[in-house]
């Protein structure tokens, strides 16, 4: 194995040196998206979309599990239909991109491509639903929306990304929170669970919530470098929307009600977060769930008798147990040069099998996020890869980033307690106390850089005093940079 | 059973009445589609779309079994990058959605929103092609696109459709044409295999191909009023757009040279085409493969002990082989009631279940498509459902539309001939012999109204003469109607 330290030539830039570079340099070399003329607008590539599409089908089968249907709306909104909720518009108008002609004609109306869909929801909405017995409807959309950023980053923000929207409608107020809390819990569980990415559960500011929403919940999770990453919201409108768009229901009790909204998005930058979650110097490290090769098997000294034999034995063997595998047999690349591509792709496991493992009846077995690598008999590779993909790798992820990101929260009474804890540790969470108001929010923020991420659902209840106005105060906040 | 005549109040439209008036009656009445008010697009409702989830999942595992990944193109394409490529340019701007401005300024170059995507996929295999090691490149995406039609009707023509395309590129002419004409035998194969459709193989004219091909191969399936409907084209493009684009690779041999191309598509039209080949007074009818509910089990009499116990066990026990099946033990609706509803909806299979039938350990299974009801033993029940999805039904489906398909195929020999069979039998394909010149192709259209559909790759190979010059030739086309 003396070619294993032979790393490409072509180096990504080092997380601490500049770790913006080092973001942009992994998803180009782990050929996540290239760009395109459109600026803003990024080509994902097919591994970057097979992420998704692993993102994708599992989170389908949890919204299924929770009763969702899937539709299919328009891409554009007529420029009335997206006035037609005061603060809607005013949130999303400035940041639309405007189609004004068909053809060679000029249209009568603008129309605006979707940054978000709750305008064609409740015009439908409007259309099928009349009675207590239409309620609830249950209804999510993958697709494309664009908002006109100034300033974009691959996945993280860009002026068209890939997303689901769940939408729905419900005949209590009761009925809608519900919804809206299930979702977040689900997009947490989704998180944690397959993404190996640790979540605050909370709910936005009054200042930072969706335009339109009585409230808002988010999961926000730590980067790397500090930075907070907003990874899904789930926002409950009360019957707002259905005022606005005259969505009445017959009750049971006969009388004509409005009914109660949600809706709920996470978006292709859950790969940003992926990134920054996990990544390291050698490149991309993929949780197994939504790896699109989960193994790669590599053939030591490949010309030797019975080697690719061998690994296409392994191969077999694992794909019947439906794991996401290859076998790299390339011959003009050196088995240090696949370990270096394997490691920038982020792929979970690699297996090397070469004469000598052969002769030993064993395999070395090397994880990705961690570095380590055993010796292990070939009668017990298919248990310990099962395991590793199945339990082993997604804790020790997880375990790994909620160790980062307790090491990067700071538990701070006071603005000097919160600017020597950023000073000394590094960006990261400030968890602090808060009476409330919107106008500490704001002096923090000035103060301090950082602003407002959430209001954990996980409160601790003590009594203190908010940092900003020295109010008595048993509510906690978390404050942050964020992307 | 004395209810299930009582059919739905509001029965739809009959077919022999009003074709187009039957259509739109069940694309609303089954719940596939409802308008917006945005003209020309559509709202795709859960039933609908879950057709089209159905058709992505058979078509992505056939795509990918024959060796193509998924990616995702952005869906703007600057105005310079849609006129690289001169007929492309002259076939598509003339009908597309044109964005001028982002927020509130005004853009410096137009974008358009894609109506096919063959520039960015040129734009990206320039960045992403050198050597020709880096080729073949066998790419697809699943997006929706948008033409600016004048007329517009759900799923056949509208302003913004679902889609995939495939766009592929190659070290060689020969790989090339080979690609076009395999994606070709796969629409072919999943139109009559999974939508018991059948279709003629075949090649557009000169005057009928994409803008910017150098041919175009496609699929063509008549439907029930003779008119013909385009199921899916597939594009070879030979090294025309690569020299427009600049693409080159360096050979095995070293030199430089221009790659060739392929594009390939089918849409939602799929589902138009579906309504029309199968469909029929009571409404839709569904091929098993892509029915959201393939069975439906309806309890009678289910107030009395055992009924709805029974129900269950079969809905279990089908549930478990991986049928699509659900219980409708709705109490406000008659059995009658509940017939018509999945008559209208299409479902493959329903499954009757009374007091009388436990008692004689049988049910009642009716069959959608041609109405057949069968006693059947429970102990025999899910074998027989098992053929009647698998084997049975479908190929009923397809045999029941292709003896429509022989009875509306006139074989003709001169204008005359043409014209009487049209006269006589009504709307259909038209098989004739012709020259090949595009004059004659304009003067059948003149003449009968009849326009050309496909060269089919079955020809015969007879001495004939062209029907409107009376050249000698052995050349058979089919002409007719067009959706």
């Amino acid at each position: 194995m003396a070619q294993s330290n032979s790393k490409k030539l072509d180096a990504i830039t080092s997380m601490d040196e500049d770790f913006a570079k080092w973001y942009t340099d992994i998803v180009k070399k782990a050929e996540l998206i290239e760009y395109s003329s459109v600026k803003g607008c990024m080509v994902i590539r097919p591994y970057g979309y097979a992420i998704w599409e692993n993102i994708q089908n599992i989170m389908n089968t949890m919204f299924k599990e929770t009763g969702h249907e899937n539709v299919y709306m328009p891409m554009f909104i007529p420029e009335s239909l997206l006035q037609k909720e005061k603060d809607h518009v005013e949130g999303f108008a400035p940041e639309v991109a405007w189609v004004t002609h068909g053809g060679s004609e000029k249209l009568e109306e603008r129309l605006c491509v979707r940054p978000t869909s709750e305008t064609l929801f409740c015009e439908h909405y409007k259309n099928i639903v009349h009675s207590y017995r239409d309620l609830p409807k249950l209804y999510n959309q993958w697709c494309s929306v664009v908002r006109w950023e100034k300033t974009t980053r691959p996945f993280l923000r860009s002026r068209e990304f890939l997303w689901q929207e769940g939408h729905t409608i419900h005949a209590t107020a009761q009925d809608a929170i519900e919804e809206t809390e299930r979702m977040l819990n689900v997009y947490a569980l989704f998180c944690e669970k397959y993404l190996a990415m640790p979540v605050i559960k909370g709910m936005k500011t009054e200042s930072d919530k969706f335009a339109g929403a009585v409230s808002t919940y988010c999961i926000e999770a730590l980067m790397h470098d500090g930075k907070a990453l907003q990874a899904g919201t789930s926002h409950y409108f009360g019957d707002g929307f259905a005022k606005a768009f005259e969505i009445e229901f017959a009750d049971k009790d006969n009388k004509l009600k409005n009914p109660h909204q949600t809706s709920w998005g996470v978006s292709t930058r859950l790969i940003g977060g992926i990134i920054m979650t996990h990544g390291d110097n050698n490149g991309l490290v993929l949780p197994p769930a939504v790896a699109p090769t989960q193994v790669v098997i590599i053939p030591i000294a490949q010309h030797k008798e019975g080697v690719l034999e061998k690994a296409n034995e392994i191969y077999e063997a694992l794909k019947v147990l439906g794991v996401r595998v290859k076998v790299d047999d390339r011959n003009e690349f050196s088995p240090g040069w696949k370990f270096s591509e394997y490691e920038m792709k982020g792929v979970p496991v690699r297996i090397e099998i070469g004469p000598k493992d052969i002769e030993n009846n064993q395999c070395v077995i090397a994880t990705r996020y961690n570095g380590e690598k055993q010796f292990v008999s070939l009668d017990d590779m298919l248990d310990t890869v099962k395991d590793l993909l199945e339990n082993k790798i997604p804790q020790g992820m997880f375990d790994k980033a909620l160790e980062n990101r307790e090491k990067h929260t700071y538990y701070c009474e006071s603005f000097d307690e919160i600017n020597k804890a950023l000073e000394e540790n590094g960006d990261g969470f400030v968890r602090a106390p808060w009476c409330g108001s919107e106008e500490c929010e704001d002096k923090v923020k000035e103060a301090t850089g950082i602003s407002s991420r959430c209001i954990p659902f996980m409160q601790d209840k003590m009594a203190r005093k908010c940092v900003c106005c020295g109010k008595d105060t048993d509510k906690v906040i978390y404050w942050g940079k964020a992307y």
